[in-house]
This record gives structure tokens, sequence and C-alpha cells, in this order.
């Protein structure tokens, strides 16, 4: 059966655990004088976008790369989609060309399963609506794991519009199951309207919060939730719940400091603070290469990888 | 000689056969594990795209890259083009760089031919206004012949929009060289003002058609034809020249059902009939890879496809 | 440390010489069968243009590819760009992402520096505002070299909207390095505002400075600066500054024709011009790709080319 990596949900602790040693050994990968292995050679990933994306879609590219898999990109802009295709008809089509693993990007919540229902191929799910961003968490789990040993028992802060995030949905769901506390820190309008069955911790109290936590992940503010009304403006923002640089004084050497990107800074951040020792933003971005190659070789690998000792193919 | 691939009229009968043998071993390399070959290694094919194509595109870097040659995009959108650079100048500078093959697809009729003439790279016409899009009539005999065993002397009805379609001109030239009967069945507002010379039959009634064809061959059904008043409605049309469920219900289990995409279901062709077993749609997709492999490797390969039995490099 | 390409200033006679010793062997790869090394094999090279086109990416990828470098593109169009994201955000992410060279091309001037502070990864200046294009001025200079045996005393008109070119700011620079007598012929409206320390005579009659000169260097004239009013009309331009075939007809046979592109074919450049045996236009297209082979390979390089006999991984 087609395996597919559409929400943090579908993983079981072991899965997770599988995920993370294979992340590992992809870690020890990018460290040679030649980071490739030939583990997917042969298999084809297309990353089909009908949202832009740097971060998300070089970072897959890479990894896809990185294991000798060859990729194409399908971006809404340059489609027959501007003919009316609809997306049902782009995947049959993507996957009649046998194609191994579709990577799915879309504004509406949900798009990624009806994906895997009408394709053979392997579906990642690269972000959807607000709903999912299950490789985000990955890594972002990942990073944390290296820092702190694992998440068990620590106590994260996600601060921010969690309403619209994709990646706080995500992201709870991957730290809870790792044993996490999650506090939810935003004004009541950037929260959603119920968070019945979520398995945190809110706060409007962004000070009383950070004297007892070990990560504050704080999420992007776009400049649009302040024409539609749910805050009054970017710096009052910024004075309740930005990361200042007072407020990163205060806290402890052993918090991390993390985003997802792209930064506002000056808003959710200080500029300042992204330089901190214990900022591992950048972190976030270098470990997203060897974790996508961990979900691509677990989807579509066949018996352990084929870690060339040369690298070479 | 550099070869070039401008029209199904160039082809001779021994060309075909040629292309179809290629083909095959070519779907053969395709199930394997490793579906890539080293046939065109260190070639480069640059897709030269002045209008959008989602299949087209794809098919012919997947189809390249299976080949191991290296693919470039050029679309019209991230170009010089704005700056006004002709075709003449992009198509010289491309071949400057030393690009072995060029896939160059146009609104305008006739412009592969040019672009044949400014390089000495090999030219392949994947779609030039309304007049040709010859891998395309390639790939839907290759898929009637896997089924049929060939095209001689069955019967071929072509329906809907003949007058703007290149695939229409493509596949009736392909069809009636390779021994086929084809009928045309249109409204007279959608067929080309002369069909002199064509070798083929003309109806305007699909139902007294479909009792005698072993392919029904949709075409796409623009809106713009609405506007243009060549059809007083969709909804008109497809009672007309639809294939309906009802009219797929008549037909024989034996007649292939195909369309080159992508469809307006519900047009042309109703949502259900895409699923029934005779409706090749998705093959001829899938046909379109090894298809535009034998292609590339007619034109640029030397001796036999070196076939590594692993696949490998 | 790493090594960067941003300035022909940057650049040692030394250097020069070592690159287009380089470029000498690509050229020879060139000729192969499959022209192929696997020189920078595992290396990730990233087109970042926030500007449009064709010639500089598309031969920037070639060579990459030639040296077996994976290559990737990063254009404004389709990135995070749109949400705001800072150059100095996107260099961070790509560059934490492990790439090994970044190819930057922006409007204002001095970009590439910027991003070199910014990133651990090589950077090229692949085009910065009217600023530098330092690439270009090396297969030129490398251009004129296969030609003249060296530049040393050679006189060179660079000819047209000095003011306004990165292609002639660079030349200039690489040109009289390399020991070449450089003119500038244009009108006043045409020339920088200062010419303080530049090492060139200044002319405004072509007719007088083609009876002396070795090579005629044609910069493209924009449309706009009509508008501007920097010229009256393109025709008065071509009547004073171009290259018309009467003015062609009086340059000896070894008098090289040269332009960057894209041309502006009756402006400033008479289109049967372009192809007299002494325009050597399309001569520089083909030498952009060894030349940036022999770049990438002096950034990303470790010892000498692993040149294989067989252009064989």
């Amino acid at each position: 059966m087609t395996r597919h990596l559409l929400s943090i949900d579908d993983l079981s602790l072991d899965d997770l655990d599988e995920l993370f040693r294979l992340t590992d050994g992809f870690v020890e990968v990018g460290r040679r004088r030649i980071p490739k292995v030939p583990a997917l050679k042969g298999r084809t990933v297309v990353s089909l976008f009908y949202e832009d994306s740097t971060r998300t879609r070089l970072s897959f590219e890479t990894a896809a790369k990185r294991l000798t898999a060859d990729t194409m990109t399908f971006s809404v802009s340059t489609s027959s989609v501007k003919k009316g295709e609809s997306v049902r008809d782009t995947v049959e089509t993507i996957e009649a060309m046998g194609i191994d693993a579709i990577v799915v990007r879309h504004a509406s919540a949900g798009v990624p399963w009806q994906v895997a229902q009408w394709s053979s191929a392997s579906v990642i799910n690269g972000g959807d609506g607000w709903h999912g961003h299950p490789t985000q968490a990955l890594l972002d789990s990942y990073t944390i794991r290296t820092h702190l040993g694992s998440l068990e028992g620590h106590h994260i802060a996600i601060v921010g519009d969690i309403k619209h995030s994709r990646v706080a949905r995500s992201d709870v769901a991957a730290f809870t199951k790792l044993g996490a506390r999650v506090t939810l820190v935003a004004p009541g309008t950037l929260l959603p309207p119920s968070l019945e069955g979520w398995p945190v911790e809110v706060s409007h109290d962004l000070d009383a919060v950070l004297d007892e936590v070990d990560v504050v992940y704080l999420l992007r503010m776009q400049q649009e939730r302040m024409t539609e009304a749910l805050v009054p403006s970017l710096e009052e923002y910024t004075v309740g719940y930005g990361l200042t640089r007072d407020r990163a004084a205060r806290l402890g050497d052993h918090v991390l400091i993390m985003h997802p990107g792209p930064m506002n800074r000056g808003v959710e951040i200080a500029a300042e603070v992204t330089d901190l020792p214990n900022a591992v933003i950048l972190e976030q971005v270098a470990n997203g290469v060897p974790v996508r190659m961990a979900v691509l070789f677990w989807l579509l690998g066949v018996g352990p990888p084929a870690v060339d000792p040369e690298g070479g193919e």
C-alpha cells in the first residue's frame, strides 16, 4: 500500500522515532564532501505548489536531489490550471507519467487528502490552508530534540497568530505527542474559535509564560491581520506579544528561540534577537533538508538506505 | 544533418515503425525498479515554451531525465522575451550554449520550422498554433496500436472543435498514414473552412457514427468558442456532440474512448465516462513518456540504445 | 575563506590567467561526445534572480550541470519575496540548506556584496544594477583573446549607452586590466556624469573611431532612453551611433564586432551586420558556458579538475 505523509496525527511514536533515526543518518551524509546518496535513484518527486514558497520547495528539492531522485516543479502560474484544469486532472496526469511522490501545497485545507485519493504516488502535505504542515513540525521537533535531548516534559510556548497558522496546528500535534507541555500565547482574536480537544494551555500574558518555558516558538504576524482588525496595530501587537530585546534578555541561556520563517523582524521578533546564540532559526532551516530526506526515504525507499561510503552514485 | 520532428508529414511508415519499436523498449524500461537508461547522458534538452502546458512539458522532461539527459526550461514569463528579444535571438542564444534539442511550443503555426532554420540543434514541435502537435499524434497512435494491434482498417471518429485543434490535424495525418479510416464529427462552425485534401469523411451526426467506430476521440471544447458564437451554448454542444453516459453505454466494450486532455468534464465528455474501462485517457498520458523518450533517442541517440540491464548509469 | 566573484576589480592578473587557462580546458570538454566532468558532483548552485534573464541564467545552469553540480532556481516571482521576505532572510535560508554557490542578479548595485556578507556560500555577481557583470566581462575578454591572441595593446571601442550599462563598467575594468586601450563612444547624455578615474578615452564621433579600432563593442539601446529624452529618437541614435551596414563595410576583416545581447537589430546594429564573419556575437554566448564553468570550478573546486577522459561520472 502506498504510504503518504498527510498529517502528524497519522504518525505513531514509532514512526517518529524511525524518522528521527533516519534524519540522524542524513545529517551525517550532509557533512560529507559529496553529500549525496543513491538511495532514490530513478525515483521522481514532483512539487505541486498552488501557493508560492521558497523555503519549503527548495528544501524538498534539495532533499530529493541529495537522494539522487529526479525532481520536477509544477507551479500554478505556469500550468494548464489557467485553462481551468481541475486539481484532480492535474494529479491523475502527473501520476500517469510514473511519478513516485507528489509534494502538494494548497491554500485549501484537505487538498492533500484528495490528492492521495486520486493518486497511487506517495503524497506529502507541504502545507494545506490553515490546517497542517507536518514536515515543518518534524523539523521543529528534531531541532528541539538535538538541543534538549527529547521533548518529554519540556514546556513550549507557541506565540502569535495561532488561528491562521498551519504550523501551530502541526506543532501542537507533534510536540504533545512527543510528551511536551504546550502553552499557546495570543490575544483572543488570534486563537481559533474553539480549542476543545487541543491538549494545550492558553495564556494572554507572554511575560508570565516566559519565566517557565524551555522553548519560545514565535509565529509570523501578517500585515493583513491588522486590516482585518484582529489586532489594533502591529506596534501594539509587538508590545503585548513580540519577543523584544528586553524579553529575550530575561530568558535563560538554555531557552530556545524558534520561528518557522519568513520573519517579520521588528514585529513578532526583534532584529537583534535573531542573532542570539539560543536563537536556532537557521538550524531549523538546516534540519529541514535531512528531515525531508528522511520523509522521502521513509515513503519511497526499499530496505535500509544504500549509503555509499564515498557518497558516489 | 540534424534531424527534427516538426510534423507527422515528415515521417515515413518506416520511421513510425522505428519510433513504435523504440517506444516498446522504453515502456519496458519504465517498468524497472530504476526506470532510467544512460542513453542520452551529456545531452541537454531545452523546453522553449511560449505557451503554458503542464502535460507536454512535464512529459518531455520526464522522458529526457529517464534518458539521463540534462533538461532546462525556458518559459516566456521569465525570459528576456519581455525585453523584446525575438524568437530568433533566443534560439541562436540557446543553440550557442551547446544545447542538443529544443522542444518548442508557440501560439503561431510554423514557428518550429523557423526555429529549425536558425538552429543546429534538433527541434521538436511541441505544439504550434492550430497547426500540429506530432508527439501527441504519436502517443495517440501508439495507444490505439497497443489495444487494436494496428490502426490498419480501423475506424476512428474525431469529435469536436476540429477547426482550432492542432491535435486533430496531427492525428488525422498519423491515423490515415497508418491505414485508419477517419471521420470528423463536428458542427460546421467548428470545421476548417476547407477540408480539401484531407483524407477523411465528415459527419454532423455523432449518434449515427458511434455505431460503426472502433475509437471515439474527443477534443477539448473551449469556453471561448461560445463567446465567439461558434456554438450557441456549451449545453447545446453537449446535447449534439458530447459523449454522454447514454451514448457511451451504446458503445461496444472494444471501442476506445480517448481525449488529449485537459478535459472539460460535463461538456465534451461526461464525468462518469472517463472512468469506464475502455476510456484510455490516462494510458495516453502514460504512453507520452516512452513515446517522447523514443523521439528524443531517435533524434539524438547514436547507435542502438545503451540499455543497461541494471538501469544504472 | 570563502571565495566570491563580485567584481573584476577583485581579480589579479594571475587570477585572470588562471580563469582563462581553466576555460581553455572546459572548451575542450565541451567538444567531447559527453561534455561533462564530475568536478563539482555533490555541490549545489542556486540562481537567485531578482531580475529576469535568459542568457545569464541558462548559461550558468548549463555550466553547473556540465560540472555535475545540482542546480536550483529561485526567481522572484515564485518566492516568499512576495510575502515581504527580505533579501537577507532569503540568503540566510538558502545558505542554511547547505548550498555551495549563489549566483545573484538584482536591480540594485551592491546587492551581491551584501549577499556575500550574509552567506558562507560562494557568491557570484550575475549582474547588479548599472554596476557590474563580471562573468560577462570575462567571456568578452576570453572571446577577444581567442581571436587577437591577447588584449594587450589592442584598441576597443565600447559604443552606446555607457551610463546605464553594467556590462560597460565591467568590460572597461577587464579590458584595461588586460592591457587594452578603451574608447567610449556615446552622446554626452549616455555617459556617466563623471568619468574621473576611468582609464578610458571618450569620443562622440563613431566614424572617426572606427578607423583605428580592433574591436567594436556595441551596447543594447533601450527604448526607454527615448521616453527619458536622453536621445531624440532611435532613428537619430542609429544615424550617429549605430553600426550600420555602411560603417561595418569600412571595418577591416580583423576587426571584431561584439554585443552582449539581446540585440535591438536595426537600432545599435544593422540586421545584416550580425551575419558578417567578424561578428562574434554567438561566440560570446558559446564562450559563456566554459567561462562560467571555470568560475564555478575556481570558486568551489578542490585540486585540479578531475577531468575524466571519458567525460563520464
